[in-house]
């Protein structure tokens, strides 16, 4: 294969792709300054008679924080490049400007912040035709394994880097947190933007934010912990030291919800007392397996709304949920959803006030507790909260 | 809004986007011979403080066929435009390319045929780590979705036109044939065109095919027939002169499939007897309804696949399916999915003999039956047809 600058997306097929942006710096940082972006994508092909013009691309290859980078002699900023160290110069054959580059993502700053847009597709909105909380889950993870691909990390795993991939481990959710302002509608356009840090010793947390393509809004924020599990003991494992060097140049000090704002509390374990409602005998199918041939995470959304009572359903948008996972299940599994609903509490800190206390008060938002457990000896499988806010 | 020329995208949120292709004639036809494809976009938004340099688009509005169209005075060809007739020149503030008219998809040849794009997402594969029919079917809906839009069409309802919408009268689909011959993996793009025409007196027929976007070969075929359903009454209509003035003008006699390829045998109606496997009491949930309200027609598939025995599921690639639908469900009702299996005869026709015999011969194929029926008075939701290959 002729090239060896890529990091800007995931390649597929033996077929990779180099993404040049000409782009302002700080951009990210500050929107509205923004004159002026333009991509030019080129897109390699072994198949030399389906292309035409050919171009060289010279680059200063492995570095991440700047340096020139020609196009046929025109400097090129920001190029961002694979870990191939050393100035290169290589001949590229054109064929045409590739949609793969939009529909795949890009890094956007530096090696820190992956990038990637989406249309709200018809069947991924709900009956009052926003998107659902599941696809908003879909969409995050689809943008973390792409910035796992295109960090160049990936191993043979769905998001496990080589060094993974070498010892059998994989990583695994065990929190996630998301906070959602508005939904979208089916043809809005969303950009999301994930990045990783660390979390704790064993630890990675990995943040997200959505921002709507049109009005740059952050309409949802996310975060979520993941640690790392031998895929064949299934046993919680430590970051071993080569997969540590591997992640770590990528870590970024940056919360995408502030820590006093994310939902840390104890989820109770729900039992057939103190639950509203239940749904037996719910079976995961054949169609709600992933390629590593488990339940896929965001599933387990659709079974907890399963005994979300009808009327918060209708009339009431989902405005944060957190999610525990603490057990697997498979395909064969018997699971029962229970949840229980109660007013929510708003606590309003006085800060003028020089005493600690502080006003509770209701409102008409709703708290549910969930639990999914397996049906035959009612050991967890995912515990979560949703908080509901009454609709318009 | 200052933007007129419009048709190669959906618009949302009242931002319109003009798109201007140059790009070689023909190219759709022989994708082969293409050199060169390059895009411009252009997005105009009413807050001129965030906009930076301007730019003349000229545009021979109107015309579908080609026109001379300038970018600051440089020719560009191939322009896709609105209805609105004449030279027109209009200043437009440039702000950024902008991945919405990748992700929304565009008409390919003048108003016949709408392509888009897609990258097969990590959520949308199977087990075997390719896409899975639902999700096919799912890009399929889309596309058709946004061709209906993008044509101008689109009344309040998903996919109806502005007539029908004043009479409240709704497409439905009777019957959707799909021939895969290729599956394909994460992270692979794929692009889907969608055209219709008249389907005897008061229907309409809907094709499709998918390329694969780097290989461009043709990996997917798709026909469907399509009625006029009063939304409130649920019987059909005749198509009215007003709904057929708007449709016929985008009506292309092509065949996605030849006609003496199609399925068009008659689906026998299961029962418990002739069926091999029956997996009663499948409950759609709330998450299984789409905008309308209803059950999308997709999410039968998947509830098809649980009475399909595992060994098929595991061993086996389904080479097409043929769904008919007979009967809506609503979200209360409770359905069984009966399958029956027999060993696929592959018919040869044995054009070197002058007699008309033909040989049939035993493949390792399977051909699947399918019964969706309510489970309280037995009758019929969808019926299917579905054959699968040995995967290799």
């Amino acid at each position: 294969m002729p090239i060896v600058a890529m990091t800007s997306m995931a390649s597929s097929n033996n077929i990779n792709l180099v993404q040049c942006h000409y782009s302002q710096k700080g951009y990210i940082y500050t929107p509205k300054n923004s004159i002026f972006k333009a991509s030019l994508l080129a897109s390699g092909s072994r198949n030399a008679k389906i292309l035409g013009q050919t171009f060289i691309v010279k680059a200063n290859v492995g570095s991440f924080d700047k340096g020139v980078e020609t196009v046929n002699g025109k400097k090129v900023n920001g190029v961002h490049l694979g870990d191939k160290s050393g100035i290169g110069s290589q001949e590229y054959s054109y064929h045409e400007p590739d949609d793969r580059g939009v529909l795949l993502g890009r890094f956007v700053e530096k090696r820190y912040v992956y990038r990637q847009t989406f249309a709200i597709r018809s069947y991924e909105i709900g009956p009052d035709k926003t998107a659902t909380m599941e696809t908003l889950m879909n969409l995050l993870q689809e943008t973390a394994l792409n910035h796992v691909t295109s960090a160049g990390l990936a191993g043979n795993g769905f998001g496990a880097t080589h060094e993974m991939s070498l010892r059998k481990l994989i990583w695994v959710v065990t929190r996630i947190h998301v906070q959602v302002e508005k939904y979208s509608s089916w043809g809005d356009v969303v950009e999301i933007d994930t990045w990783v840090n660390a979390a704790g010793k064993n630890g990675m947390r990995r943040d997200y934010i959505i921002r709507d393509y049109v009005s740059q809004k952050i309409i949802t924020r996310a975060t979520s912990t993941w640690v790392i599990m031998n895929r064949e003991t299934r046993r919680l494992s430590k970051i071993p030291d080569e997969v540590r060097n591997e992640v770590t140049p990528f870590y970024l000090d940056r919360d995408a919800i502030a820590t006093e704002n994310i939902d840390h509390e104890k989820i109770k374990k729900l039992t057939d007392e103190t639950a509203v409602r239940i749904r037996p005998g719910i079976a995961p199918s054949w169609s709600d397996m992933d390629a590593n041939q488990h339940i896929n995470n965001v599933k387990y959304i659709g079974w907890i709304l399963e005994s979300v009572p009808l009327e918060i359903l209708e009339k009431y948008n989902m405005g944060s949920i957190t999610l525990e996972y603490r057990r697997e299940c498979r395909q064969s599994d018997m699971l029962d959803s229970l949840t229980s609903v109660k007013k929510r509490l708003h606590e309003e800190n006085n800060n003028n006030s020089t005493t600690s206390d502080r006003n509770t008060r209701c409102t008409t938002d709703k708290e549910c507790t969930h639990l999914l457990r397996m049906q035959d000896d009612k050991s967890d499988i995912v515990r979560a909260r949703t908080v509901w806010t009454l609709k318009h």
